[in-house]
């Protein structure tokens, strides 16, 4: 069972925050958004601004940094995934 | 009897909870938008920006995932269905 | 005695509870918008966006979804009208 | 003395309770916007929206059901006006 | 010293409430923004949308509507001005 | 040491309250926004709009009207500067 | 490991305040947006609007002007950077 995202939304699996710290993620200032990582897992067709096309940016498998609070979390089959906008993706770790 | 939306609405008739559960939608987190899950019955034409027509991505048929407080709730010869726009729907479930 | 709608504004006479409630229409939820059914009496010449007027979907006779606080009600020659924009109505019942 | 509206502006003579009443203008619900009717005095040239100008619908002696609270009261030479923009104006009575 | 404005904003002396009621203008209702009339001085040349210069409307000289609590005070040489954008001017008093 | 402001970025060393005040500017309504005065120190390339480049209209050495809380206060190398966009300068004072 | 921001998004590497202070920056008005000076680490490839790419103004190595509170940090490999949209950025210290 597969989850395709509409518009420019994008399916990801969060890295849990254990994995996260142990690869160095770390959010030193509680006031600030807290940025989250994680791998994309399907992406959306990208979204139509007066009549043309706006391409993806990420794809499968990138791992992304994104805010805390960004999108919505839904479980599909016991996984967990995050639906999220590409614009509340902050960057790709490469 | 049967609604035709307007624009680019989107009817769709909600899978009640145990369905949801028995076949593995699961929310953890209360503090998030509850997504939701549903079978689309009628699509808008699609709406007009600028002048041009925006096509929707969604057919009558498809399994979609939108948030819980999306849209409006109708009931018409004692079924209910919610009317949205497609931009409150997250994904299609393939 | 006959109101004209100026721009994409649609006047909607509105069905009486009961008549909603024998045809079917129910509301179950009450923390949701309540949506409502009425018959369009006069639609406007549509709206103009970027110099292109955009044509109105609903027609004369249309009988129509609604949310409950949508546009502003007149009373004209004792009779009760809503005047609202095309865009509060939700669909059409065929 | 007269009052030349800027834009989409126009200028409304507010036919007063009374009148409105005897010619059988009722308001039936207290939490909805009070619409009122007047009779159209001056019109503006109409707004520009990139570049095209957008003409005006309405035209002097039009009578124009309007919100209660649209637009700003104004009073020359012992008479109150309205100077409201044309999106005020719900219809033209016929 | 003069004030040449930026944009679309005109700089107007306004005219104070004596002269204003003495003239004839009396605002009846106190809870709705109370107009006032004063004269243009400058005039700015106009704002540019997507890349077309919008004209002003208003000249030097006109003697124009505007609401109590629009634009920015400043004093200059011991006189009061008013510094405002066109779109809060109402209309034009010929 | 030299700040190259972006977009349609001004950068304006504030002249103090006394010279302004000892040059005639006076801000006689507390309730509104005060408007201060400066001499324009850099100016950005300007804002692009739809791919079309906005050009400025102030220039190095300018003296302008703008409000009391626009922009963002600096400090470099001991001076005072402030960074607001084009659009909170109300005036050249000529 | 190396962040590729998205869009019109930067990230910077925040100098320390005693450096700044060293360096002159100093902020008077606690009342104000502190700003915050910093090293551009990697830029984003631009946005896009209306189908044209807008590109970007600041590079690798630039020394920039932000406000405090802008963007989202984030700590990677136990240094910590701030993702931001250009638009944060006030200016370049040359």
């Amino acid at each position: 069972m597969k989850i395709q995202p509409l518009s420019d939304r994008v399916v990801v699996q969060a890295q849990d925050a254990d994995e996260q710290t142990a690869s160095g993620l770390f959010i030193p200032d509680t006031a600030k958004e807290k940025p989250q990582r994680g791998t994309v897992l399907a992406v959306g067709p990208g979204r139509v601004e007066n009549g043309t096309k706006i391409d993806m940016t990420v794809k499968e498998g990138d791992t992304v940094l994104y805010g805390k609070y960004s999108g919505t979390e839904v479980s599909l089959d016991n996984e967990d995934f995050i639906i999220m906008r590409e614009s509340d993706i902050l960057g790709i770790i490469q």
